[in-house]
């Protein structure tokens, strides 16, 4: 297997742009990632491209991969699109590495986008009804807050964990968006305010969810025994593993765990030949507050049944010994559906190049960062682990 | 590079079937690929799933590979869906030889699946719009037949083509069909009867394109070295390329070769170590006839210009030198979009195993046999190239 390493990145703020476009967002995070090359790379010099979003709502577009590298001005690179609903650029950027590491391709792009303003808010909370079980949740009259508000109410039933632990992520992840220029949500959030938000779907409440989000985001990949030429900071990706389960949660055996999530990243860890203990840092899918607490079970961070108390230690901080979405994560970054894959992998590869944003955002201990995607509540999981290149 | 090969194909038949349902049909499609595995797969042990599909018309479904590798009984099996529109599966198997050869799977399915029926016929012909370029072809009135129209006007123009040699392509394609159990169009077809064809989009009549069509298709992928654990009559995949374009045709630099096509076909030929004079028989993407004959100079079988002259030769006949669309191809076999990749696949797999389904369609001489999978108008195409493993 040939060695991966990432050469590039770039992301468009996060936020709410009525105005702006599929193909802009696209192009502005492409031409960050060319940027961000730092000896610089010929577009044309790109093999393939794969191009995560679920856009099939607002735009309904097909060749959706093409189009969006037409628009970057990377025009006749073999691209397609690739969709797992929110872990859609997860899997594009475990298809990437794998054109790379299959010695068909010298240099990959994987990338994600989603322009979710363009759907008045009702229209939104259908439309991602689709990512759920049209048949069995969708249409039965549930909702994405609601299937996750299921699996937070089995939690605290089988757990004991209380409501303050999932108000506690939320609260840590918007504090962390604070340093963060490119998060969608940075108004100061108290665990007070946290409880007077008004309830979403028991017992979650508004402030956590992740809101409505447009933004763009790409990562160059390459041959790790090229990438140097191309960079004097090349991150690895010394693992990727990807899982799938039942797409309704009634079908699974367990509400409180993600058989999808535990598979891929068993898989992630065996390639990168470590233990969970080993990470540093994450980078973890908190379309819900309490989806954060399942991720650190799932990926061995923590006992099951633990997450909560592990939360409250204080771990999981900035400061703590392994913060988990200092980024903001996906409630106070956002969560442009396509783009949040990506997204994360954007974040962990600068700061393990040392190159966060802000120097209150930099983290010190940084050996080996964990991405951890989710698609719908779980019926894919894309987990890679990363490690600056010595 | 670990070689690749295919342990079993399957495909339903191709119709409109307005009863079924996509996971119905893709159901189907799987059971009969898992028989096919002559020594028995245990679905357990697929590693990675590749799910084409267009399918952003009528069924909005997000997760859309879980939910279907659910419906065949192949849950937890990491899947994601691959869209490039009417190429959509030729990228989903160019994915899964990319998961295989990196060595991250063992064993992968490529598949796909539209229900197109679902949809009133001028719904359809709005739908397929968006394999276009939306902005530019479609909302500016253009449909897909409008598009190829073009195309073959100027192949007209420039090489002094004639409408008889387009109609003598559909003519060809139907006729095989005749033989073709799977095929939507089975009714005898001659020359006098193309002629007297309502007019598409000239200079196209109705004859000249596929039609409304739902099945699914998979293939089952192995490591080569694994192969004959599953099968005594494993298929190598020689390779592979593909190739990307502007999606509009008025930005590319001529209106009469898919540059993708070239790059893919290039790629899969360099990868197989073979010149397009090798290949003995091929599934080419003729959604309208005027495709297959660009197809003929795109692929390297003739020269630039010369395809009319080439068909006219007989050549491509089940009974010439290099029989082309020997199921019936798009335009009688059938065209549902996202399973028309691993559909060619299985054609030309089950005819270098000696399996056609009657004793009328199998080909003699099947060397090498390749497969052409064309996205939109030209955006983005996927070419393959098979040989028995000796």
């Amino acid at each position: 297997m040939i060695d991966v390493a990432v050469i590039g990145v770039g992301q468009t703020r996060y936020g709410m742009f009525p105005g702006r476009t599929l193909k802009d967002l696209f192009y502005e995070a492409s031409r960050e990632a060319l940027d961000d090359v730092d000896k610089g790379l010929d577009p044309n010099d790109i093999d393939e491209a794969f191009v995560g979003t679920l856009s099939t709502g607002g735009a309904q577009l097909g060749n959706f991969a093409p189009l969006m590298m037409e628009a970057a001005g990377m025009v006749g690179v073999g691209a397609r699109h690739v969709e797992n609903a929110c872990a859609s650029s997860g899997f594009a950027m475990r298809d990437a590495v794998s054109a790379i590491s299959s010695g068909s391709a010298d240099i990959a792009v994987a990338a994600g986008v989603e322009k979710m303003s363009d759907l008045p808010r009702e229209r939104n909370r259908l439309w991602l009804g689709i990512s759920g079980d049209v048949e069995w949740e969708r249409l039965a009259g549930t909702n994405f807050a609601g299937i996750y508000a299921m699996m937070a109410r089995r939690h605290m039933f089988e757990y004991g964990t209380k409501i303050s632990h999932i108000k506690m992520v939320a609260v840590k992840n918007r504090q962390n968006a604070l340093e963060n220029p490119k998060a969608q949500f940075r108004s100061a959030f108290t665990m007070e305010q946290a409880t007077k938000s008004p309830n979403l779907a028991s017992p979650l409440d508004f402030s956590d969810a992740c809101g409505i989000t447009d933004g763009a985001s790409m990562v160059i990949l390459a041959r790790a025994d090229l990438a140097r030429s191309f960079t004097d900071q090349p991150v690895l990706v010394v693992g990727s593993g990807v899982g799938s389960d039942y797409v309704a949660i009634h079908d699974r055996t367990s509400l409180t765990k993600l058989q999808g999530a535990v598979d891929a990243s068993v898989k992630a860890y065996e390639m990168a030949g470590i233990r969970p203990e080993d990470i540093d840092f994450a980078e973890v899918h908190d379309c819900f507050a309490i989806a954060e607490l399942l991720s650190y079970e799932d990926l061995g961070f923590c006992d099951r049944g633990k997450s909560g108390i592990y939360l409250e230690s204080g771990i999981t901080q900035r400061d703590g010994k392994r913060p988990i979405n200092n980024s903001g994560g996906l409630i106070a970054k956002g969560h442009p559906i396509g783009s949040t894959g990506t997204g994360q992998i954007c974040e962990v590869v600068n700061q393990l190049r040392g190159r966060a944003d802000t120097s209150a955002r930099q983290l010190a201990n940084v050996g080996y960062g964990l991405t951890h995607n989710v698609g719908g509540s779980g019926a894919a999981v894309a987990v890679h682990i990363f490690k600056a290149m010595e």
